[in-house]
């Protein structure tokens, strides 16, 4: 099927869109702002990731003609706006955090300038962008920090939606991983790709020792041999008698990880096997990882508390308006009141601020386009916003693998830098406060 | 960018191909099986989800050559295998439950039979489908069940993957939802759009009132107005006053809902426009719907907790082989040991028995296709296995539009025919349990 990024997206953002174009609104200057009102509970800090995809989406956007048609026949625009749509392009700038960034409440996390029109039609495509992939990250942060320099890779395709998988692979390896199992992400991304055989290869064979001769014959003894299909101690037995001291490695995916480890650990020490390396693969999340640091494991395989965000499968993250063109074509901060959702009027510049180089605050400066130009930060501040987009124009540099490279080392250097209690998995509040300024 | 569906997978399946490429099992027939060893905790039941989406999916199988290419630059697989894939086509069998149905613990949710080859490398995008639709899916029947018959639409697009978005929504209907604000959804299953405008549409315009008089004049007055950007009582005058008692809806989005709902109905009535729906969307989920039940709500716009499963982003689907042809090409069933991960040997059959007309028991047969050739069940049981794919002939009932309006029906009636503490939102365990016999 022909698809267009631009109808990933909710009906209204047409709706208003057709409205808008009628009344002659649809051409104010407006901007739009991504934050989130809270982290998950008990969250120190959230990883910024998906900016990259957002950006790749922004190509994408011209509609196809069966998009049009559908539009067209569903009665959801009209005739004149169907006219606007099959010129659209986003000609609006974009700035914001980085990924790999860290980010807390209220963080202005992206920010989106241009006409309301072609504004509202990306609402949802980004927030569906950013939540996702950015509640992986910051899963994958948490993980990745508790492995220590332990290498964690991704196996958690299979439980999370096809397409979700290709993005969890990519938003893990900003958030510290160091590859993946999934086939298109490795293609897309570049990302280094990890696997060797599942149960099954072992039980189609007439016998464990036949599945592990095949696999060396085709995957050399560098590889790593899935242990546990029977019985671990006979299988590890097997596996040296058939690959030698020279085995890559072995893997465990059932049972009693840590002891496990250690007795496979001692069982491949005694045959001579001592490079052989130990991953462990069950139901893993930042907990249990933190529980295995003493256990000699050499790499981590993680899936379904990564890909579901370890109990936070999406973040809170909204997109709002907060400042547009007004009748008299000055720009005007605006808010909305509702109960509990209320919004801080104005676009937003944010900064961080150090001490003894470790971060201690978060500075949101929101207010007029005028005021923020007349508003000079504390020279000390870390500037947190780059420009992502300029008047349509895509700066490539934060798409495609070495941007994902680039946040994944950006990532580690930020982490580094706020309070060590930002490593803690005690629950507790957001490890630096952010304070707003409405200038 | 040109991509397979067959890329969207774990490396280990493009390994294990290779290896059994080279010794021969490759082209051993296989069972492999789909089911879940345990529920959500607390969930009564689950409903199966998404296999129309793999039955698409079977037909987008074919390797395009730049996958082709990938596969040989990073040498995942040898040439042979290459020779072979471009060739491959899946042209097993695979029967199951119908979407729509309930399962439970270990009910044999899909079967495949055919090569090891050909269903090896199906696993992860068979898993990855399965398990988010049907999380889906068993959220969406939660919801609809506590709903009522109150409309239920899905609004969560934002909130997950911009693909998986689509997948909710098609999922939802399956679970009893009437239609989704997601209109790349809406084109590709011919499902129900909704949705009218967002709180940028009002603060967009100088006024609120102007906000209506656009939103009236472009989409009629049978549309429905958002009345929480500011001021919940004004709006609704204002509301009244520009649309006439013949308004269409009100939307509530934040706040306390129950008391908001009875308040804006009051005054509604007060006003005379009677007929005038009142819709509410603030972070629902199967409690709150419940909550709301004697509230003056027409219906619900629910988001986060449906897309994400409502707790329980995923199922725990796995795919197992559970039979093979030997060396000696007699078909043998096998299983795996590992703790706690143990697998019952053997292909299955699956009925379920009822009393009094309400379900009682799930009855999985397990046994060599000999063995199951010449058992009998009770006349009594019903029969849960039905037949998708016969030698690589998809049977086009099961895809498209009318499947899934098809699933939505059977859901209801599958629904109704378990015992009442399947709609209890108390946890608890499986409602019925389920009884495994092997031959």
């Amino acid at each position: 099927m022909d698809y267009s990024a631009a109808l990933m997206t909710d009906m209204y953002e047409y709706t208003m869109l057709d409205a808008t174009l009628k009344d002659g609104t649809a051409n104010r200057k407006c901007v739009f702002e991504v934050f989130t009102r809270r982290l998950p509970e008990g969250r120190r800090y959230g990883v910024v990731a998906g900016t990259g995809r957002i950006l790749d989406a922004l190509e994408d956007l011209h509609l196809a003609d069966e998009d049009l048609r559908f539009l067209s026949d569903r009665g959801i625009v009209s005739k004149e706006t169907i006219a606007w749509l099959e010129n659209f392009r986003f000609t609006g700038s974009i700035k914001g955090y980085r990924e790999g960034e860290m980010f807390f409440p209220n963080s202005p996390i992206l920010q989106f300038e241009g006409t309301f029109g072609e504004c509202t039609l990306l609402e949802t495509l980004v927030l569906s962008i950013l939540n996702y992939d950015s509640a992986v990250a910051s899963a994958a942060s948490r993980m990745t920090s508790a492995a220590k320099n332990r290498p964690c890779m991704d196996m958690g395709g299979r439980r999370t939606n096809e397409w979700a998988a290709v993005a969890a692979s990519r938003a893990a390896v900003v958030g510290g991983f160091q590859g993946t199992a999934n086939l298109l992400a490795a293609k897309m991304y570049g990302l280094k790709a990890i696997g060797t055989a599942a149960h099954c290869f072992t039980l189609v064979h007439d016998s464990e020792r036949d599945a592990f001769e095949s696999q060396i014959a085709a995957l050399g003894k560098n590889t790593t041999l899935l242990v546990d299909t029977y019985n671990i101690e006979e299988a590890v037995k097997t596996a040296v008698e058939v690959a030698g001291p020279e085995l890559g490695g072995v893997r465990i995916d059932s049972g009693d990880l840590a002891a496990l480890a250690q007795r496979v650990r001692n069982q491949l020490d005694a045959l001579g096997a001592t490079n052989t390396k130990i991953t462990v693969t069950n139901d893993l999340d930042e907990y249990a990882l933190a529980a295995l640091q003493t256990a000699p494991v050499d790499s981590y395989g993680v899936g379904t508390m990564l890909v579901t965000g370890s109990g936070a499968p999406t973040c809170a993250m909204v997109y709002k308006l907060t400042e547009r063109e007004g009748a008299d074509g000055v720009m005007q901060p605006v808010m909305k009141k509702s109960k509990d959702k209320a919004t801080v009027p104005g676009r937003k510049l944010a900064y961080r601020s150090y001490e003894y180089n470790l971060a201690d605050c978060e500075h949101v400066v929101s207010g007029s386009e005028e005021k923020l130009a007349a508003y000079t930060p504390d020279p000390e501040w870390k500037n947190l916003l780059v420009d992502f987009v300029d008047h349509g124009e895509i700066d490539p540099q934060w798409r495609g693998h070495e941007a994902i490279m680039n946040a994944h080392d950006h990532h580690a250097k930020a982490l580094a830098e706020l309070p060590i209690t930002a490593q803690s998995l005690m629950r507790g509040e957001p490890v630096i406060p952010t304070e707003t300024t409405v200038l």
